[in-house]
């Protein structure tokens, strides 16, 4: 296939790059494209070292798939020129994500909306992904009436200045240098910040209202009561999310763990010692969502608490995305362009 | 009133010794006690230098208060003998908390249970303490159904050498060393532990626990169904807790506001702008209690969310145990030694 990345140097465009290799990626061509800053740079790739070059659309002509790993802005201009040009764009951007005519899909839940696409398809929200990866076995199992969620999000989710800005005040704290604060709205080294996106108007953030609103519509059942506490922590990648849910009926902390070790993706790590839980280091670069702290929830019938954890930039963004590829490609999937 | 601090070199004996000074508390006497390896050192108090003395019981003699600030088993072992010499105990550790002749008091919540005490008075753990003080308000206005709290706790709540260890493995990954593990389950570095204290059989954890049945004894009400998830975060400083809770009537978010907002010890930090909310670093080394992010859960009628921030050395230990002590001095509470 022939595949663009729009994007290519920001934290998830270089998962993108790196994850078609691991995933062994059927590429006849990768076109990378970037901001005219990065052009001329080289960068290795699956199929060799490739020149980056500045965005311009004209790349999207003879196209398969385009992947957008841009802003929202950007991407609401850019996909449908990528579509008139015959590609399907994956976006990882909010911009299409709750369109009615645009799929939002995580490939272990909701496989089958692909079909619908109209040539773009959405990238779920990180923190949402690896949330109903773990949720969806229960849910099935038995329906979810209630969500709480609190995140512990890593800073590469707000991007590469976010991870610099963290090193730089660690850096600046250990030399006793005053500590600058430009990416985040305070100081993130040995802090957490309640606040991730935009304020709503009902006093959540944007980032917790869209895992209320894409856990809705990636399970198709707007019936789920969800609440969400998002919260940055100074942690380099992969987030972790402590989750309360309530279920019609009983799940049992050992049918929860059998429905759950069962997924593929999933890997369950919960022994109640020392270390038997999974950490963000334990998840970095792993394509797996964690599992662990699995209990019932003493504080209502039919509850259940969970900790997962899984790296935003691969489960959470790019390997989502191209998993979301890898359906575009099996026959069954497959549209002719 | 004669002092007395037993393990007044720990991270929380430090903090006592500062804010009897800070409180202008009316001190006669201050005794230190350490272990061997501490004694003779001499340290800046409000009554000047003191000289650090090794543990031992012969000290109570004479006391009117002796703080305990080490371990359970060792507040176990003697702080009755404080109290045969005649001194009240106010203990820091859990050794005490849940026994039912033994007072557990957050001044703010539950002060008149000082007069029923014993000899000994328990602090509570300091993730229960500033959530109480934060949650107390909205209860007495509409009772608290249900409380699902998850927290961000820093490393400090571990002791002195958890903080060691922080700043030496951010050290050691700073120049490229390898990360040694050993004050902590895991690596703290960067990454988030859920897991403070011993596992339970239900699968909880003991500090999740604490949060449960130290609130239930100080509301004096175990109606209560209250869940929490506890983690440890990358924090020098100051524990935070995302709290949702259920009430049996409707408390507005305004009416929220202005309930918190009456408290002296409670600062409500509430703006939806960028840095309208508090954070650890905002908390540390203050007296009160910050409570930010109030608004109304839209996942269940009567629900509140809210995002609760404080020192825990400060509110969650020294200081709450301080207020005790002041409780004492008062005339009302006085007892006669």
């Amino acid at each position: 296939m022939n595949i663009t990345i729009v994007g290519a140097t920001g934290a998830v465009g270089i998962e993108l790059i790196k994850l078609l290799g691991l995933r062994k990626f059927p590429l006849s061509s990768l076109t990378l494209l970037a901001s005219e800053r990065s052009a001329g740079r080289r960068l290795d790739t699956p199929v060799g070292k490739v020149e980056i070059k500045a965005f311009d659309s004209k790349y999207f002509e003879n196209q398969d798939i385009v992947f957008f790993a841009t802003s929202g802005e950007h991407a609401l201009e850019y996909a449908p020129k990528a579509v008139e040009a015959g590609a399907v764009v994956i976006d990882n951007s909010s911009a299409f994500r709750l369109d009615p005519n645009v799929p939002l899909v995580v490939p272990e839940v909701n496989p089958q909306a692909v079909k619908q696409h109209k040539g773009i398809i959405a990238n779920p929200n990180c923190s949402t992904i690896q949330m109903v990866v773990a949720l969806y076995p229960l849910h099935q199992y038995s329906k979810i009436k209630r969500i709480i969620v609190s995140t512990y999000q890593a800073v590469s989710g707000a991007g590469q200045d976010a991870i610099q800005e963290l090193n730089q005040q660690l850096h600046d704290h250990i030399h006793d240098k005053e500590i600058k604060v430009k990416a985040f709205t305070k100081q993130i080294a040995f802090n957490v910040i309640p606040h991730i996106d935009v304020f709503q108007d009902n006093g959540y953030t944007k980032e917790e209202m869209k895992m209320v609103n894409e856990t809705w519509k990636i399970f198709d059942d707007s019936s789920i009561k969800i609440t969400a506490n998002c919260v940055r922590v100074p942690v380099i990648r992969a987030h972790s999310e402590a989750i309360n849910i309530e279920t019609e009926n009983k799940i049992t902390e050992s049918k929860a763990r059998e429905l759950l070790s069962k997924v593929d993706s999933i890997k369950v790590v919960d022994e109640r010692v020392n270390a038997g839980y999974p950490t963000p280091i334990d998840a970095s670069e792993k394509m797996d969502t964690y599992v662990g702290r699995i209990r019932e929830d003493i504080s209502c019938d039919n509850g259940l608490s969970l900790w997962v954890v899984a790296d935003q930039l691969w489960k959470g963004a790019a390997l989502n995305a191209i998993q979301i590829a890898e359906l575009l490609n099996t026959e069954h999937f497959r549209k002719n362009h």
